[in-house]
């Protein structure tokens, strides 16, 4: 009974945007889909990335039989080198994604003990007890894959990130027929990606989105710049044949896109015309309308190669009018503010700013609404599962499920941690297993704890108060202090001397607790703390943190 | 010569969103036009509010003649009290916008100082060497005007924050007759909201809106919950007629609805049936599909009456199956995650939620491109001059003039303390004055400078350590310590004792400086923390903050 079992078991990704990772058990064998990361939110102070809790993977490690990538995104590779600390077995993927894994374990050191195998799109992977369909799945990124996982229990279908364009211009449109076929065979459970649900109607397609760079670029008489994701590698290879057509030489800066482009063209992914690459020297050496600079830095990240243009700290590149950048990628929330100060500062230097809001030079690589029906009348699924989205996406997209036909009871809407369990008897959520968030900071990983992102923002508010004071330990008489010292706290004010009347408190609550007073030491800093803290509040309302160091000495 | 001379001069709102503020100078009278507040962006850490450097006006507040506002918005008004500590002179403002004003410097005593006078859109109202006509304008608060402002000079128009609804609810759609008066007349120069010239069309209409929502609440079974800013009187008037067209008593929840409710209520801004309000105390009593709850909170707010809700801490509202949620407004870049957590958590409690990424339930209050040429063509403006925006928006509007047929040497685009000049000769940037961003945070305004808000980054993204140590001043032996105390920082990792290690590097740091080096405590405290940062960040790759308090007892 316990054996006739199919259980899913989402680790992360099933609750918010990041995370990817899931397990899918058959008779004891785990397979492990995808190991994602997030970047970490702005509460989180000083915390590099977050990866999922992998406890139940790390408890169940001698049944994993193998770790299978859909594509080759941070959130669906990311946490893959701190899984390989715990697990060993094979890590399946298609040549791109693997390409992306390597490089990235080869730079940690972490390249020779990875069991990377290459698989197919379009053919069957046997790992463990599960039969594996390969299904090509068009995304923003190239060689992405969602998977037909076949058991005696049923057919399982896994989108993984997912849009249907029927005019992709790397021809890796998603195989609709496959997941018709699927359909036909008779799908008992669909796990579908969720992220765009809030969006009505189908994403543009990429050759428009080519029509409108092609448009842009053959009307520029100065230096193209164009910002987008490293991972974009169909849109580099449509910028590439644009400059192409119209004359001009591509270069590359930026380290991840000079990455990705290497492990592109290495694995035939990318075609560039003969001598059209140059490097970012030679810049100066040839006309402004002969040249496309392809660049990190869309997401306005501070130090990147187009924040530094845009600042004019940039070694090689000075904006100046005639310019013309393009930011040909999404607005991520929460980065809004950063690119707008960006795209600000090129005006500035005189350069013209194309970017999504103004133009369509970018698109989802997730289905929207009509592609979601579509994939769910494609499978004609028993099941729906609603996966890779925050709650209200999960809602939604579980809420597009049933108007589709699908009844109530047989739609799962889950998240992390809770087990979907078929059997002969149907489908339900079963238990429920330790899920989380790791906080990776450093080198230190899950030491950042909720006490101490609170003393962060504590300190970021409001920063600190240091007084230092020492005690004769025989005749209690003051030797030393008191010294105050502060940072990120302001002592100036227009008022007067803070500092000067900070001193006066402390040496009140010196003069009230007498070198006979029991626990002397322990009370004069309780005492500085209370009294310190309704001082600057009630001075400036401000609440620093008060650190009284007194000692005997 | 220079007494024919018009100026004006931008203090605040040309270059970034928020912070409006401008002094328009004729013959030696300065009028200044709204006094806004922004507030603090994420890097400001710790910072309340932002203000505009007034110093401008400060060095002539001899010569102000008066201040009139434009509307009740925070990034129009919210500087006033400060501007106030200054300058006491006349501020004009129509019966809501004063009734606001009134009740802020109410609350932090200033009020009998002012001198508030109310005026009508409509009217002509003289303030020094300016007749100044008001216009009323459509934006999403009530009340507002736009000014056609006289000189000898020629007519300035100032459109404050407008869109042209041709279909409002609240009878104060923008009085285009006005400005297409002000064309004929022949108009110098228009200045423009900026805000929305990246959005292509019109603003969808509030009567839209309105049936959106109707539909919506009719349609409902359970408690109805809008969310909304305080200062959308109009939509908070369409909701009470739908309560009252469905049998529904309406609550409010969070004093800034209460508040502005009331000022609207007692200047007969909003007209509400008799016995349809009622207090939160009785939701209870009444049955779920009779009531609909009017909330803040719409922008994620963490403590606000909605997200209370959300998280199930409301004293009176517990969110259950069967409720429905509207948040009737925007998503203001930089609240997209709070709101997206607010939104799932309830989903979560079984709400069923309707916001506008899902459906036509908010509109802007500024106006759409199409609306903005229809600006430029009522007033046929000899200069154009974009205000109310980042840089980009100014740039983008200054184009949309061009396209217009505004010839682009009489399109001025300037930023904050530009200050344009008109003459018998034409128009030109002509000079500079100190403008800026004052940060105020708790009572101090402008005190918190670069350098500290710096180190308020390194505390919130690393903490600090900090070590104690103190020598006998003749024998230099260590009489205390190394204490060392961290915080925002982690001490404990797997790989062991850190604060045992730090000690070790301390006390290497001590012996070789021996008692006899001089300026022996100065090179102590230097090496240490010279030191211990290159251990930790070797170690575990943080950089906290080093604190030496070494002493000499």
């Amino acid at each position: 009974m316990q054996d006739a079992m199919l259980k899913i078991i989402p680790i992360g990704g099933l609750g918010e945007i990041g995370l990817n990772m899931m397990v899918v058990e058959y008779q004891g064998d785990l397979l492990v889909i995808d190991a994602g990361l997030m970047f970490p939110e702005d509460y989180m102070l000083g915390v590099d990335l977050v990866i999922p809790d992998m406890e139940f993977i790390r408890r169940n490690k001698s049944r994993v039989v193998g770790v299978l990538l859909t594509h080759a995104h941070e959130d669906h590779i990311g946490a893959l080198s701190y899984l390989m600390r715990d697990v060993n077995v094979p890590v399946y993927g298609t040549p791109f994604t693997l390409g992306v894994v390597r490089h990235k374990l080869d730079e940690i050191g972490l390249l020779g003990q990875a069991d990377l195998r290459e698989v197919q799109p379009g053919l069957r992977l046997v790992v463990g007890k599960f039969e594996i369909d390969l299904i090509r799945v068009g995304h923003s990124v190239v060689d992405g894959i969602g998977l037909a996982i076949r058991t005696p229990m049923g057919l399982v279908v896994h989108t993984g990130d997912f849009k249907i364009s029927h005019a992709a211009i790397d021809g890796m449109t998603t195989d609709v027929n496959k997941f018709a076929r699927c359909g036909e065979e008779g799908v008992l459970a669909l796990l579908s990606d969720s992220t765009n649900v809030e969006k009505e109607g189908y994403t543009i397609s990429d050759r428009e989105i080519g029509e409108t760079l092609k448009g842009i670029i053959s009307k520029c008489r100065g230096r193209v710049i164009v910002a987008l994701f490293a991972s974009s590698i169909s849109r580099i290879q449509q910028i590439i044949d644009i400059a192409h057509q119209n004359g001009r030489q591509v270069v590359y800066n930026g380290r991840s896109i000079e990455v990705t482009v290497g492990i592109a063209k290495s694995l035939g992914y990318i075609r560039i015309p003969d001598g059209m690459e140059i490097g970012i020297d030679e810049i100066g050496n040839i006309p402004d309308d002969q040249v496309v600079l392809i660049t990190t830095g869309s997401q306005g990240e501070p130090m990147s190669a187009l924040a530094r243009m845009a600042t004019g700290i940039h070694k090689q590149i000075k904006i100046r009018y005639g310019d013309m950048v393009i930011l040909s990628s999404k607005f991520i929330p929460g980065n809004e503010k950063a690119i707008g100060k960006i795209i600000n500062n090129l005006y500035r230097r005189g350069a013209d700013v194309i970017y999504e809001k103004i133009s369509a030079i970018h698109v989802s690589g997730h289905a929207f609404r009509e592609e979601l029906k579509l994939m769910i009348n494609l499978t004609r699924p028993r099941y729906f599962i609603p996966i890779h989205g925050e709650y209200r996406h999960l809602v939604l997209h579980a809420r597009l499920a049933e108007e589709m036909g699908i009844p109530k009871n047989r739609v799962m809407l889950a998240e992390n941690g809770q087990v979907i369990e078929f059997d002969a008897g149907g489908c339900r959520i079963s238990s429920m297993i330790q899920t989380g968030r790791i906080l990776v900071d450093g080198k230190g990983i899950g030491d950042v704890g909720r006490s101490l992102l609170k003393e962060r923002r504590v300190l970021s508010e409001d920063g600190f108060v240091a007084v230092t004071l020492a005690f004769d330990e025989e005749t209690g008489i003051v030797m030393y202090g008191p010294e105050v010292i502060s940072r990120g706290f302001v002592f100036e004010t227009e008022t007067g001397h803070l500092v000067d009347d900070a001193q006066c408190v402390i040496l009140e609550a010196i003069e009230d607790i007498g070198p006979d007073v029991p626990d002397r030491i322990e009370k004069i800093r309780a005492r500085i703390k209370g009294d310190l803290r309704k001082y600057f509040n009630y001075t400036i309302k401000r609440r620093p943190l008060i650190l009284p160091f007194v000692l005997e000495i």
